[in-house]
C-alpha cells in the first residue's frame, strides 16, 4: 500500500498507527469530501431536525390540544378549497374563491375567542373600508384630472389614523387586526378602482367570500373540539392556584426541615419543581391579560356566561402575583449563609408551619372553588383560621426579647456580644443570647409569611368577588360535611 | 303660558317652580326626543371619542416616533399606489399590483427588526411554497382522475405540519409569520392551479410584485427616521436601570423618614412615581423578550454590530427583576401595622442608608455602561463599595442581642417580656429590651437590601458580560478623574 501511494507520505503514517482494517487511506479525494458532506449534513441538518422532531412531540403528548388544533386547520382548508374543486362554487363567487383561503389562513386561531374576535374584525373593517373606499373612488372620478391627487391623500390619511389607533392600548387589545385590514381594504378598493372597472361588483364578491370563509372557520371552531379560550384562562387560574399553594408549602417545609435532607434524588427533584411552582405564576401576566381580552369575544360555554366577568381573571392573576413575589424572596430565608440556630428554628417551626399551612389551604380551597365554580362554605373558617395563626405568630415574636442601646447612648458604642453573654447567663440560665444577625432569616421568613397571608386575603376578595358576579353555585350540604371532617383533622403539609 | 297648554298640566307645573326662561315646556314631543337624542349622541359618541383623542393625542406626545411611524406608513402605501396610478408600471406586474399593496400594509411594523422578520418571512415562505405548490400541482394533473385527492391530501398534510411547527416556541420566536405564509401560498398555488392555467407566470408575478412591497417597506423603513428595536430594548435597560436605583434609594428613605411627612403633596406624588418605578422592571418581561428576538433581524447600527449579542439582554433583564422582586418587598416594611422604635430605625438608618446609596449608586453606573456604551473603570470600587456596605451592616446586626430560650427548656415556657424587662435593666442602664415583634420590619428591610444587593451583583456580572461580548469601549481617563471626585465625596442619595 505504502509503495502505491508513494507520493502521500501523510497517509502510509495514518496507517501505520491505526489498524490494517481502516479504509480510509483507500478513499479518494470523492469519497473523504462525501464523508465529510455526510457528516456536515447530520451534524447541520439531521441532528437539529431530529431535536426539533423530539421538541415538537412533546409539545403534543403535553397538550393533545394543539394537535387538535393542527388538525382543524387542515379540515377547514380542505372545507374551503371545496369551493375550488366544484365548478358551479367557483363561477358562483365570480373566481375570487381565493379570497375565501386567504381569510381562513389567517383567520383561525387555536381558540374560539381569538378566531370570533379576527371574524369580526374581518368582516367590519372590510365592510367599513369598502364602503368608505367607494365613495372616495366616487369623490375622485368626479373631481376630474385631480383623480389621483385625491385618492393619494385620502390613503394616505386614512392609513396614518388606522395605524395612529393602533398605538392606543384600549383600541389595540379589540381591534388591532381590524384596523390592518381597514387599510388593506380601503387601499385596495380606493386605489385598485382606479384600473378595475366593475368595483362594486369585486367589492360584494370579495365580502361574500370573507363571509364563506369566516363563516367555516366559526363553524370549525365551535363545533369541532372547541378551545375556549375562556376555560383556558379559567384552568391557568386555578392551576397557579394551586401552585402556589405547592410552593408556600415546600418553601417553607424546606426551611424548617434543612437538616435531615438525606432523601433520594427523584424526591429532590420533585420537590424542586414544585417549589418553583411559583415562577409560573409570576410569569403568567401577560397570558392572562391576552387570554382575558379573548374570552371576551366567546359564546356562553360550559359554566360561563357571555357576560362572564373575565377582568376579574386578571385582578385575581395581579394578586395571586403579588403573594407570588413573597414566594420568590423566601428563597432568601432558604439560601441565607448563617443559618439559624437549631432551638430558634424549633421554637418558630411551629407557628410558622401553622401558618403556612393555613394560607396554604385557602389557596387550595380558591383552587377548588375555581374548579367546581361554587362559592365555598368554608372559606371564612379557613381565613379565621389563617388570621389566628397569623397572631399566634406574632405572639411568638413578641415573646423573643431583644436588647438594643437607648437612643441617648447611641455614640456607635455597642456593647460586644461577649459582654451580654456573659451578664444575662448569669442571670437566668434558661435563656441564651444570639445576635439579630443569626436570627435574620427566620425573621425575614417570618414576615414574609405574615404579608403573604395578608395578600391571600386579597386574592381571596378578588375571587369571592368573581364568585359573586360569575353566581357560583352554593356549597351544597354535602360538601359542608366533608369540611367538618377536614377541618377536624387538618392535614399538615410538609 | 298656562292657558295656552291647558292641556298639558304637568308642564305648567314645572314652569311654576323654575324661572321663566325656562323652555322645556314649549318644546314638542320631537324636540324632546332630539334633545334626548342629541344628549345620547353626546353621551355615546362624543364622549368617548373625545376621550380617545386625548388619550390618542398624550400616546403622541409621550413617543414621536409613534407619529413617525405612521407617517412612514401613509409614506410607504402612496409609493406603492403609483404601480397603480402609471400604466406601464401597472402592466409590467400583470396587473398584480394588488399583492404589493397587501405586502406593505402587512408587513409595514414599527420598528426595523419586525419589518425585517415579515419581509424575510414572507419571501421565503412564498418562494419556497410556491415552488412546492407547483411541485404538487404537476404531481396532480399527472395523477389523473385522483388529482383532487392528491391536492386535498397535501393541503391538509402541509397545513397541519406547518400549524404544528407554529406551537415550537424556537420556531414561533423567529418563523410565526413565515409559517402563515407558507401555508397561505401553498394553499393558493396548489389548490388555485387547478383553475388556473398560467401558474408560473402568475406566480412569478405575486413574488416580483411582493419583492417590491418589501423593498418599498424596507427602504422607508431604513432611511427614513429608522426606528430600531435594539436600540429601543438597549434604552429600555438603561431606563429600568435608572428607575431601579430611584426605587430602591426612594423605598429605603421613605422608611426611614417617616416622621417627617409634612411636605407638600407634588413632592409626594413625585415621590410616588419614583417609588413605583420597579413595577416597570417588574412588567417588561414580555417586552425585553419580543425586542431581543426582533433586534437580531437587524443590521448594524449605531454602535450595534450584526451579531451584537442581544439575548444578554434577556439575561440582564432577568437578573433586574429578580431586584425588583426584592424592592416589591420592601413595601412590606414601609406599610407594616407596628413600627420599629425610633432609636432602632436609627441604630440601622445609616447602615442602611450607606448600603442603599451604594446599591443604588451601581444600578446608576450600570445605567451609565449602557448609555455610553463604555466599560467603567469605577465598578469594581462601588461593588468593593456595597460588600463593605453589606459587611458592616451585618457588624450592626450583630450588635443587636437577643435572648431566646434555650433547646432544652423549650416547652412553650416563654419567658414573659416584663421579666426581661426588669432583670436587663436592672442590670445594665444603656441598653433597653423589646421584642422581635418590634424590629421585625427593621430586620426585614435589612435582610432584603442584604439579598438585594447579591443579586445586583449577578447584575452586573450580565451587564460586565455584555460589556465584553458587545467590545463596549474603554473608560477614558476623563472619566476616571472624575469618578475619583465622585468617590471622595459620594452624593447621599435621599
Amino acid at each position: 500500500m505504502a509503495s502505491k501511494e508513494a507520493g502521500k507520505l501523510e497517509w502510509r503514517i495514518s496507517v501505520d498507527n491505526g489498524t490494517t482494517e481502516r479504509l480510509v487511506p483507500k478513499s479518494g479525494l470523492i469519497e473523504k469530501i462525501f464523508l465529510w458532506l455526510k457528516g456536515l449534513v447530520l451534524k447541520v441538518m439531521v441532528d437539529p431536525i431530529a431535536k426539533f422532531m423530539r421538541k415538537a412531540w412533546r409539545i403534543g403528548a403535553d397538550d393533545p390540544a394543539k394537535v387538535v388544533h393542527c388538525l382543524k386547520v387542515g379540515l377547514a382548508l380542505s372545507l374551503v378549497s371545496i369551493f375550488y374543486y366544484m365548478r358551479p362554487l367557483y363561477d358562483g363567487v365570480g373566481g375570487n374563491a381565493m379570497w375565501a383561503i386567504m381569510t381562513v389562513v389567517v383567520v383561525f386561531e387555536s381558540n374560539v375567542g381569538a378566531t370570533f374576535c379576527k371574524c369580526v374584525n374581518r368582516v367590519v373593517a372590510t365592510i367599513l373600508a369598502g364602503s368608505l373606499g367607494i365613495g372616495v373612488h366616487w369623490v375622485a372620478t368626479q373631481s376630474g384630472k385631480a383623480e389621483i391627487f385625491v385618492i393619494g391623500c385620502s390613503v394616505f390619511l386614512f392609513a396614518f389614523a388606522a395605524t395612529y389607533s393602533r398605538f392606543v392600548p384600549s383600541f389595540k387589545a379589540r381591534f388591532d387586526y381590524g384596523a390592518m385590514i381597514f387599510i388593506l381594504t380601503f387601499s385596495l378598493v380606493s386605489v385598485g378602482g382606479y384600473r378595475v372597472d366593475k368595483l362594486i361588483d369585486l367589492a360584494q364578491q370579495r365580502v361574500s367570500t370573507i363571509a364563506i370563509g369566516t363563516s367555516i372557520c366559526i363553524i370549525i371552531t365551535v363545533f369541532f373540539c372547541p378551545i375556549w379560550a375562556g376555560s383556558q384562562l379559567h384552568r391557568l387560574v386555578q392551576r397557579n392556584l394551586d401552585k402556589l399553594a405547592d410552593s408556600l408549602d415546600g418553601c417553607v417545609a424546606e426551611y424548617f426541615k434543612k437538616k435531615d435532607a438525606s432523601t433520594n434524588e427523584n424526591e429532590d427533584e420533585e420537590t424542586d419543581v414544585k417549589l418553583q411552582g411559583f415562577k409560573c405564576v409570576l410569569n403568567s401576566k401577560g397570558t392572562e391579560e391576552s387570554m382575558a381580552n379573548l374570552a371576551r369575544w366567546e359564546p356562553a360555554h360550559g359554566s360561563f356566561n357571555f357576560r362572564h366577568p373575565w377582568k376579574l381573571y386578571v385582578k385575581i392573576g395581579a394578586a395571586m402575583r403579588r403573594c407570588a413575589y413573597c414566594l420568590e424572596n423566601l428563597s432568601i430565608c432558604i439560601n441565607y449563609e448563617a443559618e439559624a440556630p437549631e432551638h430558634v428554628k424549633k421554637h418558630f417551626g411551629e407557628a410558622c408551619m401553622k401558618l403556612s399551612s393555613a394560607s396554604s389551604k385557602i389557596l387550595r380551597e380558591l383552587a377548588d372553588m375555581m374548579k367546581n365554580t361554587r362559592k365555598s362554605s368554608k372559606m371564612d373558617f379557613l381565613v379565621f383560621d389563617m388570621n389566628s395563626a397569623v397572631q399566634e405568630l406574632q405572639e411568638t415574636l413578641k415573646s423573643v426579647p431583644i436588647k438594643t442601646n437607648k437612643p441617648e447612648e447611641e455614640e456607635e458604642e455597642v456593647p460586644s456580644e461577649e459582654d451580654n453573654n456573659k451578664g444575662e447567663d448569669s442571670e437566668e440560665d434558661m435563656t441564651m443570647s444570639m445576635s439579630l444577625h443569626d436570627i435574620l432569616p427566620v425573621a425575614t421568613l417570618v414576615a414574609l409569611l405574615i404579608e403573604n397571608a395578608a395578600r391571600i386575603q386579597t386574592t381571596v376578595e378578588a375571587v369571592d368577588e368573581l364568585a359573586n358576579l360569575a353566581d357560583f353555585e352554593q356549597d351544597s350540604k354535602k360538601k359542608t360535611g366533608e369540611n367538618s371532617n377536614t377541618k377536624q383533622q387538618p392535614p399538615i403539609s410538609s
